[in-house]
């Protein structure tokens, strides 16, 4: 069931990255949270560019809600919209539509909210929850009525069924009954709550500013309204903030080692963002100089694919000793692609986005650095256009490993036989591009940047690294249901 | 909560009218039976101004729906919004909003859709379900989650609770559970269902259109599609349509003698309609009639209130031999009243919408025919109108009785405190109006107009006249919950 | 050259009408001069719904214009527009496109604007100028650029090209260039001028409200800001009003003999509009009234054709003594058509404006009063209509002669081929339209109801009435010079 | 007068640089050249982000004309309206509103359009006409009507009034009138023309694609849509193309030594764009090598202000051998500032734009480049951003010399009290800003890095850089009237 009550989002210009679904966002304890929710989405926006909401409550007209396609600024800056969301405490999300879905619904935006005996809850998260349509199916035949395709929803009606007595205690009734990977934002009347599942695969921090507590994705959306950094939500950790800006801690899931996810430092985070201790910038810059080490090339120019292969490739200049040029400029009107676009100007395609810069790559030996391969077809039209220009030799240095396998943990990836990674060797796919040479970075390359000095540990990996590995730390129980086959564990 | 997702709409010019709340129609058996229904609505468009909304059903692309504020003919005309609603079985609804509901939400424009696990059933009603409120309290306290204000949604819920194992059956289960006054039109993938109270208080009409099947609140919503009228619904019938053509009746409630509202006939219905067997512009011409020979007045004119004292005020000058005619000229430009209108703007009041025609009502004694007095305030400004442009002396004759109780079975009413019959004495309103004469028709006139020749059977009154009498054939559970006290029967 | 700057506007339903094209209005002397053009422009929407504009000054901010496509209601009402409009002299105007351009322009939309060296005019017109073809040509010769199609544009190229010192009386040199049939406001920093054409075939009037000046189409447009009634603006008379409230009469035209237009009192007008000293309303009736004398059937009921129709059948009624009723309810939600619309909805035709009321009309010999008959494709459906409701017989009566010639006017008129009249008898018209009778009142009975005893006197005709008799008091150069050809003098 | 057709356009975040304020592109002998148009505009999209417009012409429907506001990946992309500018001959304008007009109008977005007797034309301009007011006056008096306030304007009502027999020579009658820097894009029904001022201050090259020419402000405009660059247009040159392709080379100008604008190698143009036989980014880079060769300091880190300022940043590190890294990030959503923001979100700032990368900075002696300091606010915020962030120095190195003087030739300056530079030495501007150290790059050192070995000419400067000596290569006549004192030459 579609409902078409907003102009259907936008698609990306191109699919060939991996994408971040969500980004969360929490604050009690400040006047016009919703304002401050808005900055802080603003800043998360590179984690869902599709819709956003924020839900905020005040004691003298409740809770108050608006969800919005589109852009944050376009949204929730405009003094009218914001003056519909007062209070103190409000939570709000950003967030891409479910890979293959058609026809995203204004229903499917988060937050999501409930209104139980002892008053109202809303939540809003960042991930996947793996058993989810096995819960739908379970609720449904007892009488719930779900009004969104999100597997959200099912936490809500999970709760609504909890015989428990305060909101907390049922949000920790239903935690028990989910699967996954995911970072939750959540508020009632009083109180502002934060969950990380047990592993802490996807991230959720702890700021404070004045009087007043923040949770959020990242720690550059606490930047933007001068929070302070307090440390991340450890994982399986639940916090309850409440009116008095008490702070309690719970543990609502049995503890296990963290495997928070690498892809967060090679490409979903920002850079300016801290994370897990450590300046996302400097780990790219890391695995740059890792690159250059493990997959040395002669050349004449190192040049960043623009404009997230950037830090990768300041560090592999700077270890190898070529020059660093910017030889690919990027459009910076093109945010998002065109809409209802002519025949025309659909089959310009990457030249609407990206221009050669002739003058410095013409006769040149040239080193590509980007953050990742997915389906390889940016790849292809970026070696054209380089070569278009006069490039002599083009050489591909990326700064993730092969990506071999989806992700279930909120990620939207292709379908395997999509993924170029899962179907070719690393030489098969430099033959399949067409270019000189072709480098990954190993795993344990990627590990060392990121600060594991003696790289990855087969045993007990210190971080979740399924797309990679196939080895998934939570079993995706609704995709083998539907005939996915885990790999063995080695 | 308010969700802001379109435009608050306008509430009309003034609120000195009562107002039916809604008005349903569906279809099955016809190919693009959303086209279908988008007529119908068009024709019910007086039932309820502020937002529609459509469901249909196709096999390839499942429930689909579409919800607007603002006019049928403004959202559910355009060929690009109605090919996301195919198939051969639809339901729709307009309304206004509830009276004090600040900020509608689409949220609560229906239909409602609910997903059981046989498959998704929709429904829309018009009138109001008398128990919604302790019904809520009762599901919520059992884990149900509510999406919307509306009462309707209790239904939804009751059925997803039933155990029983077909849609119509689970409708049954619910219907035995709610008390109050509705006309509700429902579907799933392959039935149409039309339901009308055990007394009959709401309006449903069964057409017949080729090999297809109508329901409508009112008959002039078949004439638009070319639908041939087959009867009305009977109080307390449910019929359920299947995809092969059969019409199958059910009683899912007790029986009890109809008790079909006299209003419809006064002022909500069509004149356009039959309603009952009788033509609505010959009862209210016929109420002119009696009204002429109940309060007869010596006078050079009789001018209609516009628009809908028109018939009556034919009916009172044919029975009179005073001349009929169009004394105040009504701005057609203005179905709705000003958005955001400047200060200036707002003070003209009346004068944006009527215009007396001041060569026609200079020096004469008029008879003003209006259709009913909610708080007087329109009558005052135009009694000031008519005499500003010269009238000697100022009649109103009143095509109702006084309206001193209010409605709760789906009509907005104001409270009882507003309703200037509930105060004063028909001497009292005509000093308080300040005119030359004030006469209702008695409550046996217009019972002899709507055809019974007896007038009024107290003892069991043949309509339901509660808004006169303040005998309220079903009792308002919720509201004598609230301390509404209803009066004793006598 | 077209310009997209806004929706392209709604087509009404049906062509099948004469449609004026224009409406005007100005003030002077009134703070927030803006608003109250505002409201006069809504009560002559009838004129011209398809946009509207205002231009006002103001010392402090200059000239400031909003012109707007859609209804005056729906744009020139809000606190926002208004705002930026302000001042204490304005003026403004409605339109209809003209007929055969597609695509109106925002271009087009009156008033126009010009910066001369002595200051700025601003000037709107309803009207026609007949030679504006020939002086855009020499203008264009000159080195003048225009901006629009529009005729009135050439009086400001006229102005600004005048060698006088003062805006008025540049306004009297572009006069005298000019010929056709046209009433005109216009401002400048301080004074607002009204003008008629010499013949007075279009309408403007004069009023005054506390120390103000009005200028208006209609006098229904000085009630609705309750301004009172001085007078019309002669024939050929131009009105220059000061700042101090002073108003000097200026004569730029050879004195002719008025020829004000008779359509204005059939069908233009608002019928509360006082026209020539006459209440349109009783004209209209009375021509209902000359009507049933001319051309007297047996019948059972008289019936108009809404809305237009209501004031002669009322008067036809009452003069043959045959019931008057509303057979034919019309959609008040109607009042543009579908924009875009589905097939299916296309297909309904007429039945989506108006229904007929069965139950009145079934086995009765009914009287159709209709204002006029245009193409005639109405008419038709309209009888279909009425013979598949039951009718016995039915028997069309025409309010005006038959219109069987263009307006060169001011007025949206189909070429001579598309006329009925021209085309046929009024037999041959009753047997195209398969109706038991067809009477059109008589150009001497349209004479006698709008006042002149005698009728009309064939040498010195009182109005203009070329739409029916082809005789056109202003030579139509731009058309003659197409080909045209002007019945010669009887 | 303003005319509030659209929204009014965002003003961007900050004013604290010089803006360019018009692109031009034009294209004939493709099919669908709009579309190509199109595209080239949004390849120029930095030259002007406010509004843009396109004309075309296309022997069925003539010309035809679109302009909006707003970016051209948001209008001119659709096919809904690219399907209105169909042939094979279209031109297009991107623009800045000039400074201190409040309320821009759609009236003043280019081209503009004029009928001639001969025929109509369109044109666009990217530049200034330096005596455009006092032709304004002039042609007012003889009667023209301007539509605009744009100096555009005046071109084509000298065109008008010119008694040449063909447009282009009427053009050239035009253009001998007129005084300033500009480079002029204009089309009839079948000629495409280019023209660059005498002295070529504004920027014009022409390209091949296929059988058809194309004329652009920047030859990044050319890749987009895969054209071949031929050559800039000369300075004082005007190309006429016909449809047959043939290109016709007139002087209209008396020849003179050519003064093209420093500034566009510095800041205004793209770094992909070729620029007098230069790459843009490679002079960027070569002004970094300059600047640390004339102004190097000891620092752990060189930060460009992103993005301009990153070629230079990477130029002075090369050349330092100090590390470069990404200090500062920038919101990649943040390309307009926001419309109607909260207090709240006002009082953020720059925080809404840019970042600070904590962990890069941190301890650091920081070497920030930029392209440019013009009033110096945004200076100070990121210097306090920086040190916030833990920055041990801050030493600011600008990519151009002190901007001391306003641009009359078609750049948004301030007024020169606003300018920091014309009020300040470099070390009162280095203790206002509070840094550890501020140096620019000299004049001569500019010189260099644009190719002339010498660096300048004190007698005859080789570019116009009158913003930094203040020696203006046009007399600024309206500017000079009113009391604009220009410096003495040398």
């Amino acid at each position: 069931m579609s409902s078409c009550a907003a102009m259907p989002p936008a698609h990306p210009f191109d699919d060939d990255k991996l994408r971040e679904e969500c980004g969360v966002y929490g604050v009690t304890g400040l006047p016009e949270a919703a304002n401050f929710v808005a900055l802080g989405l603003h800043a998360l926006q590179h984690r869902g560019q599709e819709a956003g909401g924020i839900v905020s409550y005040d004691p003298d007209t409740g809770f108050n809600s608006a969800r919005r396609f589109g852009y944050v600024r376009d949204n929730f800056t405009k003094a009218s919209l914001m003056e519909t969301l007062p209070g103190t405490v409000a939570i709000g999300h950003v967030r891409y539509s479910t890979a293959g879905k058609k026809g995203a619904a204004i229903r499917d935006v988060q937050p999501f909210f409930g209104e139980f005996s002892m008053g109202g809850a809303a939540i809003a998260h960042n991930g996947n929850i793996t058993n989810a349509e096995e819960l739908r199916h379970d609720l449904i035949e007892r009488g719930s009525i779900f009004q969104s395709s999100s597997d959200t929803e099912c936490i809500i009606h999970l709760m609504a069924r909890s015989m428990a007595k305060s909101i907390p205690d049922r949000m920790e009734d239903a935690l028990r009954r989910v699967e996954g990977a995911f970072s939750i934002v959540a508020m009632t009347r009083t109180k502002l709550m934060g969950v990380r599942d047990a592993l802490g695969v996807r991230p959720l921090v702890l700021g404070q500013f004045g009087d007043g507590w923040v949770l959020s994705s990242e720690t550059c959306a606490l930047d933007i309204i001068g929070a302070r950094f307090v440390r991340e939500i450890e994982p399986g950790e639940m916090v309850v903030i409440s009116a008095d800006g008490s702070l309690e801690s719970r543990r609502p899931f049995r503890p296990k080692a963290s495997r928070s996810c690498i892809f967060e430092h090679v490409y979903f985070s920002r850079p300016d963002s801290i994370l897990g201790g450590r300046s996302v910038y400097e780990t790219r810059r890391q695995i740059g100089v890792e690159l250059a080490r493990e997959a040395p090339v002669e050349a004449d120019l190192v040049c960043p694919v623009p404009d997230s292969g950037t830090p990768a490739a300041i560090g592999y200049a700077a270890e190898s000793g070529i020059p660093f040029g910017l030889g690919i400029t990027r459009n910076q009107y093109m945010g998002r692609t065109f809409i209802e676009p002519t025949e025309q100007i659909r089959n310009m395609g990457v030249r609407l986005k990206l221009n050669v810069n002739r003058a410095l790559i013409a006769g040149k030996r040239v080193i590509l650095v980007d953050d990742s391969v997915v389906r390889g077809t940016t790849s292809q039209k970026i070696r054209e256009m380089i070569l278009d220009a006069g490039a002599k030799e083009v050489h591909f240095r990326i700064a993730s490993p092969p990506t071999a396998w989806p992700c279930f943990y909120g990620v939207d990836t292709p379908e395997r036989s999509k993924l170029l990674a899962a179907n070719m060797t690393e030489d098969e796919m430099c033959a399949h591009l067409n270019v000189d040479s072709l480098k990954f970075i190993s795993l344990d390359g990627l590990y060392r940047a990121v600060g594991e000095a003696n790289g990855r540990d087969p045993k007990a990996p210190q971080y979740c690294d399924a797309c990679f590995s196939g080895e998934y730390p939570v079993a995706p129980s609704d995709m083998i249901a539907k005939g996915f086959t885990v790999k063995a564990a080695e």
